[in-house]
């Protein structure tokens, strides 16, 4: 029998919403008191007082001193256990590997780089990665049973149904390989997996804090360009999983792009496409360097004044603009968040120009200024929202819990 | 003290927000029988006799004889009681008023047309607003105290926070016109106000049963081009409710449009675009004849098989896909319906190309291929929107209702 569109809610949902509720609070707004919790996520004291005796109780959360006085009574303060549970994120990038631990508060223990082994095939790669993670528990000297589990994050797209990878025209000869099977067998622990743009955009939140709470759009800037869509403080993952994947709508010009169509955003944004740019406008031979490696010589000329680069960079800034100015329109949402490694060196010539675009281009400017932002969290914002994605799963709240799924 | 970015929930809460969640499925469903409303909804058979009696009380439902035996006691079966409420729904078209009444269930019973008068002045169109409304009421002859409210639809964008209407570029004259409160005052009223594509997308969900559930985009073809986004069966209305103001997005061509800025999907898709497409080719001069009527005569043409017609219709679909295939491709839905008066005679034609464009541009068509639909309603959908956008506000299950706003 078909389920109704909505799901009706009872009370033990009630009461595992309820707590993560408590527990996120705390969570992004540090110290704070009981009553303050109370006053902020509208729940009574005495359910409040129940909550928190739970989650004292599991370790999660501990009392830290106390508010200064106003008078009365001075508050106990609460505040998260970071040591209680914590999480290893690993993200595949066309060319590297990158691994954090990342604990309860959002805090990142350790880091761990390598690059994509030189046999690409999905058995290496998988075995690179759990190598990584193993590496990571190992130097961190955590127990085992304190490692909640493995988050993946990969360039879309994905089949998540089947936690499989589709084949992302950045990683050559991979076609619908079950990545995150390959990983969980290696590491012995639960993998969760998403695309390292919505993985990230979750980091930011998770790590964020407060500031990083409501709706913006996360633009996650690597070897290509995709984003994360977050409205109302929940992620917007879509029907398969992949929502957010902008580098292959057409963007208006006629360029060929290595997935084979024409015109789209990737075949002017991504580093490759960009590295193009300047080998043209410099007239410069290829010679041989990984992609990535040119193009940071590239931003770190730009950086340095250089006329040429800095254009070429801002030609590929105006027409991410021009991509993002349709995305705030549709979503309407008046954040934009910019991240990704692509960014190092050039984060604020970038940031300049694709506020300048989207302003220019995004209707109704009088009821919805724009803020387009740089994110909190820099080149390893792909490994800590795969940690993410790991604590986000288990401690975020979330509509599945109060209405089923 | 600023609120946490997730409200708790509670008892009453719940309440309200499994009764909507009721009469929904009672609606979505048809005739339904307890039993089979506790499995829809994942509620107890006791809360759902308890919810069942109290709607049978206020009159908002009513038990409609039995189920067919399956060897048991024969199910008595629940409907909704269409007389109970209704509402009337008015749109405002740049060149036309049409108005409906909408019963409980869903149907049209009452409908009414009217040019928008020559004089154009906020006052004047208000004016014609308010009889329609008045005229649609009396002839129904049902009574006052039965009409829960006025939906009004108009163009966007709009300055939703103060109820009013920001000067769409459809509406010349018109800037910053508290349009909503004018209504209400002489209607009497209250008057709920959205944008005519996010009202059209929530009466296709209000009036077209189970099948427009879930998450789908909506895209309203009248003088000009709006998207209503529908996501996990919740209306997303962006953080200044205009979400889906798709028409001034650029769309890759260097084409004036008249809003002032060059290479807008309107100055390519609205319906005076498409007139002057047509004048161009057929080397025909503009007779004076409102857009809309010219419109109309292309649009015959087409369906009678003029080559001409065909081919100005075909590309203006084919931008209009590049442009959906983007948005399907940043939200992943695997929904898109095709609704408005523009689709009159031609609706299959556009259809069939957006699909085409659609299918070619969207990216992992593997996991997530998309159906491109029309509309159930036809010609009034924005005036059945309107009144839908009552209904919905008074009786839909809502999340608000359950997180507090």
């Amino acid at each position: 029998m078909a389920k109704a569109s909505w799901q009706g809610t009872n009370l033990p949902r009630v009461g595992g919403f309820n707590r993560a509720v408590v527990l996120d609070a705390i969570r992004q707004h540090g110290e704070v008191s009981r009553v303050e919790l109370a006053r902020r996520t509208g729940l009574t004291a005495q359910t409040m007082s129940n909550i928190v005796r739970a989650l004292i109780d599991d370790g999660l959360v501990t009392e830290n001193g106390h508010a200064p006085s106003t008078g009365g009574k001075r508050r106990v303060l609460l505040k998260v256990v970071p040591d209680a549970y914590s999480a290893v994120g690993l993200h595949l990038d066309p060319e590297r590997i990158t691994g954090v631990l990342l604990d309860l508060a959002g805090g990142v223990r350790m880091r761990s780089r390598r690059r994509v082994p030189d046999d690409t095939s999905p058995e290496a790669v998988g075995a690179a990665l759990a190598r990584t993670f193993h590496q990571l528990v190992r130097r961190s000297g955590i127990a085992d049973g304190r490692v909640l589990g493995v988050g993946l994050a990969v360039p879309g797209p994905l089949d998540a149904a089947n936690r499989r990878v589709l084949g992302p025209p950045n990683l050559a000869g991979w076609a619908d390989v079950p990545l995150a099977d390959i990983v969980e067998g290696r590491a012995g622990l639960p993998v969760v997996m998403d695309n390292d743009a919505t993985a990230a955009a979750i980091g930011e939140r998770w790590t964020g804090r407060a500031d990083r709470a409501g709706s913006f759009v996360y633009v996650y800037l690597g070897s290509g360009v995709g984003i994360g869509v977050v409205l109302g403080d929940q992620v917007h993952r879509g029907v398969s999983n992949n929502a957010g994947e902008i580098g292959h709508v057409h963007s208006g010009g006629g360029r060929e792009c290595h997935c084979g169509r024409k015109g789209c955003l990737e075949a002017y944004c991504s580093m490759r496409a960009i590295v193009a740019d300047w080998r043209a406008a410099t007239r410069e031979e290829p010679n041989g360097e990984p992609v990535a490696a040119t193009y940071e010589s590239l931003c770190r000329s730009a950086a340095d004044g250089d006329a040429t680069a800095t254009r070429v960079l801002r030609v590929a800034a105006t027409r991410l603009g021009q991509a993002l100015a349709s995305v705030v329109s549709v979503l309407d949402v008046d954040r934009v968040v910019l991240g990704g490694p692509a960014l190092r060196h050039v984060a604020e010539l970038v940031r300049a120009r694709v506020a300048k675009v989207v302003d220019a281009q995004v209707w109704a400017p009088k009821v919805r200024p724009v803020r387009v932002e740089t994110a909190l969290i820099g080149d390893d914002a792909g490994a800590v929202g795969a940690a993410s994605l790991v604590l986000d799963h288990a401690y975020s709240p979330r509509l599945t819990t109060l209405l089923g799924s």
